[in-house]
């Protein structure tokens, strides 16, 4: 029975090629496929799964915090399109475009959405007459098409799945509120389900969403050391709503122009999962957001009945505590099988084996560091508490990591060293578009990540032009 | 106090003008809206929510049954999508195509997906080696888009919100026994959600699918006489997968053609529910699918204490019982309540007042009959039991119509007659597109919706030509 098999043979190793190894997990675990059509991908049902659980947490904290979803048109006619000025001078070079329906030429082509902020703004303008009718605060589940010239499984596709929220408020107070609670639950999508610490912050004007007053975001960072911007929440003034014209009697009887934000994260998500947790075996999952949070292995089953009696208890008892589980019974040899499972990054293993049965005992192997444990049958019960310790664990190792690559730079030689290593440099800043210009050039493609808000000034000077500092900025290389 | 509103103002009555009667209720009960692009148009929160309540009843039951959710990209190669004979005649005067990508004409201009057969054999091509990988059941929830000329809310759109499933399978006998388990599925969304009476049964030869073998379907009877197709499940044999090259390595170690089923239910569903339950004073909508389950409506709330105190107590016991409940505690009068949650179609409404509140009491209203109670306060505990019975009478109801509108018809004059008054005409059948065509000319547009699985033949001859019947099949005039 082969019950050694050589892991690695499956992908690439993370230290030979991080690249591959991120799209070899993609394909050996299933998440996804490519198709015919570049940068359009299949999203399989074990990466979909994965999507469903994002989808079902944040609906469930959209909701709370008073959001409704809707669904609006995938397509924009172009002269409508064309209205908002920035917002169109940074989509229009990626987008994919429809002239022709039901035989004909269209006279207004139609641009398939890379965003709805000008379709939400249509709508409102019909819906919002008085100041009794806001706010709104709408969401989206979708896909959304930007023709993209290099793409990468669920970093950056020319189609991918997100949600867009939009709202629509009386005052900027209350806007600008509504932007940074929607941050706050996207942070807490890192906090409490995919065990990723993000850092949190503002965007520079550089790096803002075209058409924003500004943008907020969460940045997670990779084991290369590249950044991930996990999820953006935008307060855009009322630009939109004065493009489209949208005005509301307000409590003093004067017309007003209301106060919109955006908010969205995508399958990009399901990018930092992987790559946050991955290793040379595979995927490793959070037991939050795992679609098989247990896999239960029985050992010589086939020939054992006791053996296999046990498992189906045991499924049938993890069952009701509310776990989902599974019970691989195939033909496959056990070692197989605990490659399979651990290259689909399932958090926790059940091992039923003849001898160990016979003592009261059960095998338990979790995923993230390898551990395994033999344990006495009726721990069968603690494994909630311990899928709660495995996600901690995974939350607390990947800090760790963060923690240790964000590093001060005072020039700009330490600003290269650090970039070129992997990690945030944490520089102390006034925001300047030029100056950003020069650090991307003189670092080979250096970002301003966010200007985190956990971050005090340590300093008054910016150490890359001397010029006063009044915020304290991350740069790295970024994804 | 204006207790009383002139509740048919707000929409046309049925009587007057079924059509508009039905696009007043979509637009004031919030269901929709119409965009700048024809037949696009925005589901709005009410609405939307109607359809999440489907997709969580479908979702629950497909997976139940083995079926696994993915997404598939929404663009077709125009390449590929020719194909397949059959399904492209069916489909290509329809179609949105993308011509320009990122600035670019596209050299293999991108259909919108009209339905995803060709992307989900694509798919099947590269997962399916052996028997060992069978079946295949995937489900795809998304939008599609087939260029209407002419369009109507939920019932015919350009882009409308469905799921498509898509199954492979070893051999015919499991493919049709597939394409038959989700057609019952599509019955229970009738019996068990909407309460809707369906007639289910299979579809002529002239009226099946675009290279199906076989296409069965449920159809619902509206107000006004004509049928709606409400889902459909498809027995695709192997056509798609020829074309596909599909092959695998059978049991008896050749390689064999899997046969595929497809099967899809839509927002047209939601129009069953205006159509079927709706009055003229608006949405009436079944307990198991309505957003909001039970409206509270204090009755001088403002001024009595006691009312208020006791609303917010028996939304918290509601709540408690798994009810989806509103306390409606706005400034607007009493009677501008009643009419705008009747206009909503909310199933019951509680009424919370301070002369019967005195003595124990509330009224409760039933918004399908208009019966009207006063009941004692602990009453409350029977509103579970009181739902479940607005299920049952509406759907008793509807099928008393249903039934009341089947007749046969023995001759071309009784055929055409019953065609005119509206409902289904039974008839003595064989599979014949030609007569099926001078049928349609002959009653100005009758077509065979079905031939339904529970009808016996009760005769020989088919009427309108006098050859051997095989068959009984439902003509009516349909959406």
């Amino acid at each position: 029975m082969a019950n050694q098999v050589n892991k690695n043979d499956a992908i690439t190793s993370r230290e030979v090629d991080f690249a591959q190894w991120y799209t070899d997990v993609c394909r050996k675990a299933e998440l996804m496929d490519y198709t015919n059509v570049k940068g359009f991908i299949d999203y399989l049902p074990y990466g979909y799964a994965i999507w469903e659980e994002i989808e079902n947490f944040c609906n469930r904290k959209f909701k709370a915090k008073g959001a409704q979803n809707v669904y609006l048109p995938m397509v924009i006619p172009q002269s409508l399109f064309a209205r908002e000025k920035e917002h169109v001078e940074g989509f229009a070079p990626e987008c994919l475009v429809a002239t022709i329906g039901g035989g004909e030429q269209l006279t207004d082509p139609l641009i398939i959405r890379p965003t709805s902020e000008i379709l939400f703004s249509e709508l409102f303008k019909k819906q919002v007459k008085s100041y009794r009718d806001l706010p709104k605060m709408y969401n989206q589940w979708c896909s959304v098409v930007r023709w993209e010239k290099t793409t990468r499984p669920f970093l950056r596709g020319s189609e991918f799945l997100w949600q867009e929220g939009h709202c629509l408020f009386e005052n900027e107070a209350e806007a600008r509120k509504n932007a940074m609670e929607f941050l706050d639950i996207y942070d807490s999508i890192g906090t409490e389900l995919l065990a990723i610490p993000f850092v949190k912050g503002q965007k520079t004007e550089h790096e803002k969403f075209a058409g924003a007053v500004a943008t907020y975001s969460i940045e997670a960072l990779m084991p290369d050391g590249k950044a991930l911007q996990s999820g953006t929440s935008h307060y855009l003034g009322t630009g939109f709503a004065k493009a489209a014209d949208i005005t509301y009697l307000g409590r003093d009887q004067k017309l007003a122009t209301p106060h919109q934000t955006s908010w969205g994260v995508s399958t990009r998500l399901l990018g930092a999962v992987i790559m946050v947790h991955g290793d040379d075996n595979g995927l490793v999952l959070p037991p939050a957001v795992a679609p098989i949070q247990v896999v239960i292995v029985p050992i010589r089953g086939d020939k054992v009945p006791a053996v296999m009696e046990k498992c189906v208890k045991i499924k049938a008892e993890l069952e009701k505590l509310g776990i989902r589980v599974k019970l691989d019974d195939s033909d496959k040899t056990p070692g197989w099988k605990f490659a399979e499972w651990e290259m689909k990054g399932v958090p926790l293993r059940i091992e039923v084996g003849p001898r160990d049965l016979e003592q009261g005992n059960l095998a338990i192997a979790k995923r993230y560091n390898g551990e395994k444990d033999i344990v006495p049958v009726d721990a069968i019960e603690q494994i909630p508490e311990i899928l709660k310790e495995i996600q901690k664990g995974m939350y607390l190792k990947a800090k760790e990591f963060l923690d240790a690559h964000i590093t001060t730079a005072n020039s700009w030689e330490e600003l290269k060293a650090i970039l070129d290593k992997g990690g945030y440099a944490r520089v102390l800043w006034h925001d300047d578009t030029e100056l950003e210009m020069k650090v991307k050039e003189y670092t080979n493609g250096g970002t301003a990540r966010c200007m985190p808000f956990n971050e005090k000034l340590y300093g008054d000077t910016c150490p890359l032009d001397g010029k006063p500092a009044d915020h304290v900025v991350y740069f790295a290389k970024a994804y």
